[in-house]
């Protein structure tokens, strides 16, 4: 079956500090037109720093969108769409958790709510760990946690993780340490 | 650290079909004031279904966000803030493939991306399926696939399978499915 859309036109409605939103009206594959929001996004990146005695770092961070502290892997937005995610990760390490990593090892793209928004985020696992100071940004308040790998992956399967990207690039560390790829 | 942040004013943006968009103005922790952009959306489910052949029910489907044909698990909007997801989850199940199912497992929550969207996915996984026939909404094109469970989790360690939801519930499906708890 043909499931392909096809673009007619765009409005934009806002531009925003993170976000972009357009409406824009599509070419349904039985001929008829479709109203699509679409929200744009620099893109994030997200990382998974595992330290050698098989600790994950964590943030925990007010998240305005749901009015709750929320505890995610380190990670950040790119600057702009043309940033290279590695060094996005790199620099969001350091600047919420001190932390540098000898290892960096690309975990795959995640997209996050893909009927209307346009956002990617890169997952990585980072190993080798050293650490120094946090470079908090002026609006940027965090806590960070160290926290057993196994202990992560039960907080997921027991609901008290609920990040999404955190879901799947510590689900995927896990998976990948029992095949020994990590 | 005091973390927390509060709202001063909301600023309504965009009121649409699927998302409606807001600006607040938020009190930071150190007593300054920041923009908080904020998507607000019904919420959503998503249902790894199982088969006694341990196959996943999966759709492809175009993302016109992204201009590409996504594999995720079978997932929709709920109708209201007020829906009840299991409700939803069954009822997009249905829809989408034309199953139900005997057995509905939470598999917990998911916060698509935190930083300015307040969108909440619930996430089930359902087993003891049985197949009628699909019921697609008038603007929905989709096909459906069955595929092993192990090959799911190898296509999202290399990266084939990029959704969040489907990510995160598939891995917990594996997971859950090792320890014998599903």
């Amino acid at each position: 079956m043909n499931i392909l859309e096809k673009p007619l036109s765009s409005e934009w409605i806002y531009n925003g500090r993170i976000i972009r939103l357009r409406r824009d009206t599509a070419l349904l594959p039985n001929g008829a037109t479709a109203t699509r929001e679409v929200i744009e996004h620099n893109g994030g990146v997200c990382v998974a720093a595992l330290t050698a005695q098989n600790e994950l770092l964590f943030v925990k961070q007010f998240r305005y969108p749901y009015m709750e502290i929320v505890t995610e892997i380190p990670a950040g937005k790119r600057d702009s769409t043309k940033e290279d995610p590695l060094a996005c990760g790199m620099r969001e390490l350091r600047e919420e958790t001190g932390a540098t990593a000898d290892r960096w090892l690309p975990l795959g793209k995640l997209y996050p709510s893909p009927g209307y928004c346009g956002e990617v985020i890169w997952m990585y696992a980072a190993t080798g760990l050293h650490f120094g100071e946090q470079q908090l940004d002026e609006d940027e308040f965090l806590n960070v946690e160290k926290i057993p790998l196994e202990q992560a992956v039960n907080m997921i399967l027991s609901g008290e993780i609920i990040d999404a990207k955190t879901q799947a690039a510590v689900l995927k560390v896990k998976l990948l340490c029992d095949r020994g790829e990590l």
